[in-house]
């Protein structure tokens, strides 16, 4: 019997992204010694696969929803996911997208930049960290103080720009990500805000 | 009189993105040695701008527009630039923008990657110059052909994923970019098609 480099897995992916048939993904794989990517390429070549599919990767549900604010001045648009398409097709999760899109729009107390603050760029991070640093270096106060400081501030730093650690705009006893979650128990599923974009006219 | 590494056009930027004094921001820039982004961060410091303004750097008119496809699985959202309030109030410059949002959503002849072909990056371009240049070769043809065919397979190519490339998918005897130029002519501004996104539910 001879050993494989791949298994079942990576036929089912490669046939989701060029649509060609099973026997076409294996020997493909066994030709690109079980590198997708390759395998890919190799079945496009050969004219099998025109062109691969964009889509593919994830399975979930969910939805895109927009909102375009101040006579089109300025647009959001956010993707949630969850995990089946009842959940998606239901007033609850559609009313929790649309509150989200209006949130990212109002900007408060200032435009996100991340979903969660994992996803800030670390040079933002480092910035913000050498601003704050030499602001309570400044202070004059004792080291371990100083660290306290540094350490509240960039904590204050994600909840200002991290979507999920923002205060809702509607209701700041609670944040983002906490009527995320309120929403997926009452939903019974995982909801997650999988990404989102801001658009302001004369904005960088 | 001494020299400054910094002009009125750094004093200006820097009064845009920090909201600070003329003369702040000149003692800054001093300080800075001319470099506007340590400016930022000098005022920040001392607490003249609390945070940096994240508007600024064009100063043009335009709509922000979105087009929610199949019952929310699919979203557009697109930024079209003009030079004035006047003509972004304006219904031909409206209808532009919210046809180009369409056209988006409908991703033929597929989804498109960037506005222009310049801005497809670079690694994208060169997969596809390789695979296309391995199909190529084994025609057997002579390398001029080859060259030819490789040529204009990739020219094929940005016409299918750049935006302003594509076929209007309203009308292809005519382009998405020759669509944004008519409208221009018709205004009388330059327009641009600053940038979009294009969010499907289950897509990577």
């Amino acid at each position: 019997m001879a050993t494989t480099t791949f298994g079942a897995k990576d036929v089912q992916e490669l046939r989701q992204r060029t649509g060609a048939g099973m026997m076409d993904c294996k020997k493909a794989l066994e030709e690109s010694g079980g590198d997708v990517n390759r395998a890919v390429e190799l079945l496009r070549k050969k004219g099998i696969a025109k062109a691969e599919k964009r889509s593919g990767r994830t399975a979930s549900e969910g939805m895109v929803a927009s909102y375009i604010h101040h006579n089109g001045k300025l647009g959001v648009l956010v993707e949630v996911n969850c995990e089946t398409d009842f959940v998606a097709r239901g007033e609850l999760f559609q009313e929790l997208v649309r509150a989200v899109a209006e949130h990212i729009a109002a900007g408060v107390p200032q435009p996100a930049m991340a979903v969660t603050r994992e996803e800030i760029s670390p040079e933002i991070v480092e910035r913000e960290r050498r601003i704050l640093t030499e602001q309570a270096q400044a202070s004059g106060k004792p080291e371990n103080v100083i660290q306290k400081m540094i350490d509240g501030r960039i904590d204050k730093f994600f909840q200002e720009v991290a979507l999920l650690d923002q205060p809702w705009v509607r209701d700041d006893s609670k944040t983002i990500g906490e009527l995320v979650k309120e929403a997926g128990a009452k939903t019974g599923e995982n909801l997650v805000v999988r990404r989102f974009v801001r658009f302001k006219i004369g904005e960088e």
